[in-house]
């Protein structure tokens, strides 16, 4: 391809409001136009790297199994007012009217859809298991999309839906997908990820999330290095902490004007932050309830929701703190609290002896507290912190490292949540009708390609892996307009690399170098071929890598040769 | 591909809605399941379908050199105000509103979006002529969709937008495109025809449409099989008649009890249904409109709405004609009306002497009538009824012949229509700045499946142009279930066939053979080969094309090679 028969449109400078470099990248390197706040145009250039995305998933998922079928965007409301799902889904849901004032919904997943045509056409065990997937549009009305399409509005999604005679055989349709996703992750050049998942809201009982790593990512990730441990830190569990010592302080009242935090109050006492606890003053079930963590922990919001009498927690207002304890927070402590309010305990809290916290008194805290002797025990123990980088890995084989994580993909064993809401039943072979056991697995398609840029570029700009950019090789003529030589070598070399399969684009604009290499850096093209003048004269050309700090020299006439060879190297 | 790894959803019945051949035998062979009202799910033997389609206009449209980019499916309504479409479109642009009450669309069309890029991204004489396409979702929500896939409210579209330095690049660009439009319906082995067409809603100078031929087909074409002239009835011109002949008869009122249409009268009076005249009464600029047809023509609404006062034109009420004329429909004629009724004749009555009309009076026609003596000259003179077989062609090369055809296809010189509104302009090579012109391209994918099998089917189910075959060749083992020899070879037949990357679909179903076939010709396979245990015993198995009356024996050996040859010879 030429450079003036393509449409390339780069920019020096990004637009403002685009904070992630990913975001920043593809508008200046032209991939993407924004239409309306996280609504894209995909432009010539980002499209190629996106349909190369889309070929992958396919191929992969094809020879997973899975059977390609395309369901449509806009769908009937009734379907989702089976599944329950018209009133539970929140307002990221874009509820629509058609001209006859009837409901539809533009889809953001198709479970209801699929289990619709699974309850219509799967009637024996004989066809089961089976594995629908499409590659389609969907829309997520969010309330403040941001990162490009890294959390757009509409955006393209490959979502798979497994079908399964009971559980067993559910969950070896969720380990081929679990497979195929490790090969699509792996084909696509990417550092990733499988962790484990809290199921959120399309519920279930396992899921992993396809996490590629990159520093700005929303996601926290703790693996263990020694085993195969890995999970989100929403969901990885803490380390069961040793038996409780037995104290050995009395307790006492000290004074700490105006140090309301742990950190202030560990300093002012000269004791380890992790000797002090603090009081989390949650709202839930009609009362006002305190959590204890360690000071140097922080509070897993979404394992506090799976306790007992916390599943809709809010934060207490400090009205609420204040007539619950007459004191404000920063100096509150489990002593002395009503018995009427509930006390729930992280493991590590309840493990602790001797240990300081607010004393309910302004600029007082206690030290030398002890559960059982000082205050009441806690009603509840139960593990509620956020895991840290260096804690015990939970499978007991070494120390946890945490890093940062995008989710491009997540498979879910999704159980009968959506099939016995639908009655989507089949014929056993006894005759008797089950509902079918089911798992979904989605891949965000148009994400990957932000993922990708997030994990591979520099200062100059993206850096595609081979497999992703929008053209492998380059060629750069230095006075394409001016010089024949150079124009016959550069089109000669171009139509060599075309013939034998290579995606080359011929930079023919007669740009200055400065401009041509600047443009081809910034859209990560994997290998470069500068052809000029002086080099020709000698019959050479220069190779240069991406990532290359030096051209090298090479013949023209091996030169097609030495780079389809750089492309093998590195796929 | 084996079956039992497929989703094959055969029904021996379609649903009573499905009027239309297509409709029918697409639900039948399980292309397609309805998900709402024109809405539909492509089932995986569909999409298979869908993706040749897509894939042949794809490599057609980047030959003739048409750039791929992707513009949402949701577009905000700003562009839309600016282009005046969000008034000027009517209930079937499907407007919605997003979490924040923001008006949106779900486009049926991208002129806007595409001239929006346009108008950002090009800015140089140097960058044109450029034409941008994509495949994409779109929405009509049409009224009373109907027919399946053929006029559905979610389809999708290939829609091309060139943008060009005046009027002659635009015309080239347009060429291209048309070129490009008769190579795909080519490729895709249609008997179709480019037609001279109306504008339409879309606006703009010229147009053509490509018309699939088939006798469901909701246009009428007119063409000339000695020429390459053909047009839609809508637009197709009329010949010029002769000079009108000196009146011989005197004019007389005949009582005519009853008869009331052209053809009773004509019978009545013996004489010959093109002597007669009929009205047709419409209201359009605040009045009541009388139009002369002849008894054997009828109405061309299209050309009547361009008539100079005629352009907002509606039937006139039985109490409007009553008023105007104290008589009822069915009498009607011009001799006597009021100076202030305008009076338009078509061409071909103009061109009458001695005609028969109705003499406003019930029961009551009038014979010998005569322009200029027994009434007054028409104010206008136009063509204004649809042509009819055996019409002279308005080239003079012949007679025209009307066919019956499914639009898949239109190339539109738009002009400046969308460029002017939204201020589209680049600079010439002087360094003014001067509006783009466009043209646009549409192709429906969806309809073109539907329309393939208007074409190609007969009583047992669709019979596919090789290039749309969702698999060319189907092994169809008899006992394949029972009998190990049969297996066998049907096996390493459909591996054969699979590794010389012919798509072959092998029916491991164990069905009876009568199932089998007729699944297999209901999908439409162009080719089956049956392997069954007696012809295994000689060596040999079965070929059959779709159309065949007869099988015949092939050696198994050379069964893969023979069936190869028979897909070249077709293709």
């Amino acid at each position: 391809m030429r450079v003036s028969k393509f449409f390339l449109s780069t920019l020096k400078e990004a637009p403002a409001e685009a904070e992630l470099v990913s975001h920043r990248l593809m508008l200046r390197a032209g991939m993407i136009r924004r239409l309306a706040a996280g609504i894209y145009t995909w432009m010539p250039l980002g499209l190629r790297v996106l349909r190369k995305v889309e070929a992958i998933v396919r191929e992969e998922m094809n020879r997973a199994g899975a059977i390609e079928l395309l369901m449509p965007v806009i769908q009937p409301a009734e379907l989702w007012q089976e599944s329950r799902r018209w009133e539970k889904y929140g307002p990221d849901l874009l509820r629509i009217k058609d001209r006859h004032e009837r409901d539809f919904v533009i889809q953001p997943t198709s479970e209801e859809v699929i289990t619709d045509i699974a309850r219509r056409e799967l009637k024996s065990y004989k066809q089961l298991p089976v594995n629908f997937y499409h590659i389609q549009t969907k829309f997520r009305d969010e309330v403040r999309p941001r990162f490009g399409v890294m959390r757009s509005r509409e955006f393209i999604m490959k979502d798979a839906y497994s079908f399964d005679v009971g559980k067993d055989q559910m969950l070896e349709s969720y380990q081929a997908m679990y497979d195929a996703y490790v090969r699509i992750f792996s084909r696509l050049g990417l550092v990733f990820r499988a962790v484990r998942a809290d199921t959120g809201q399309i519920g279930g009982s396992a899921s992993h999330e396809f996490q590629v790593l990159a520093d700005s990512g929303e996601d926290a990730i703790a693996y263990c290095a020694n085993s195969d441990y890995a999970a989100n830190v929403e969901l990885a569990e803490a380390a069961v902490p040793g038996p409780r010592p037995e104290p050995r302080e009395a307790m006492e009242k000290v004074p700490t004007p105006g140090k309301s935090t742990c950190e202030e109050v560990a300093e002012l006492l000269h004791l380890p932050l992790s000797r002090t606890v603090k009081c989390i003053m949650l709202y839930a079930e009609g009362k006002v309830q305190m959590l204890l963590i360690r000071g140097d922990h922080s509070l897993n919001e979404i394992k506090a929701s799976k306790v007992a009498g916390l599943a809709h927690f809010r934060w207490a207002s400090d009205a609420e703190i204040q007539s619950a304890l007459k004191c404000p927070a920063g100096y509150l402590g489990p002593v002395g609290i009503p018995a009427t309010m509930p006390l729930i305990a992280d493991r590590e809290v309840a493990a602790l002896a001797d240990f300081v916290c607010g004393a309910n008194e302004v600029d007082y805290h206690l030290r030398g507290v002890n559960f059982g002797r000082d205050c009441r025990e806690p009603d509840r123990i139960a593990d509620i912190r956020k895991v840290i980088e260096g804690d015990p890995s939970p499978d007991g084989k070494g120390l946890l490292t945490i890093v940062r994580g995008i989710e491009v993909g997540h498979v879910f064993a999704l159980g009968d949540l959506y099939s016995r809401a639908l009655g989507a039943t089949f014929l056993d072979a006894a005759g008797e009708p089950q509902v079918m056991e089911m798992g979904c697995y989605g891949i965000g398609i148009t994400r990957i390609v932000a993922a990708a840029i997030e994990q591979n570029h520099d200062q100059r700009g993206i850096v595609w892996p081979e497999p992703l950019a929008p053209y492998s090789v380059a060629i750069a003529p230095i006075g394409y307009d001016r010089t024949e030589a150079v124009r016959t070598a550069a089109d000669r070399l171009h139509d060599e690399l075309q013939s034998a399969g290579v995606e080359v684009l011929l930079d023919d604009r007669g740009e200055r170098p400065g401009v041509m290499f600047a443009d081809l850096e910034l859209i990560g093209i994997p290998h470069r071929i500068t052809v000029g003048d002086r080099g020709l004269k000698s019959g050479d050309v220069e190779y240069q890598g991406r990532l290359d700090s030096e051209p090298i020299r090479v013949p023209l006439a091996g030169a097609a040769t030495f780079v389809r060879e750089r492309m093998a190297a590195r796929s």
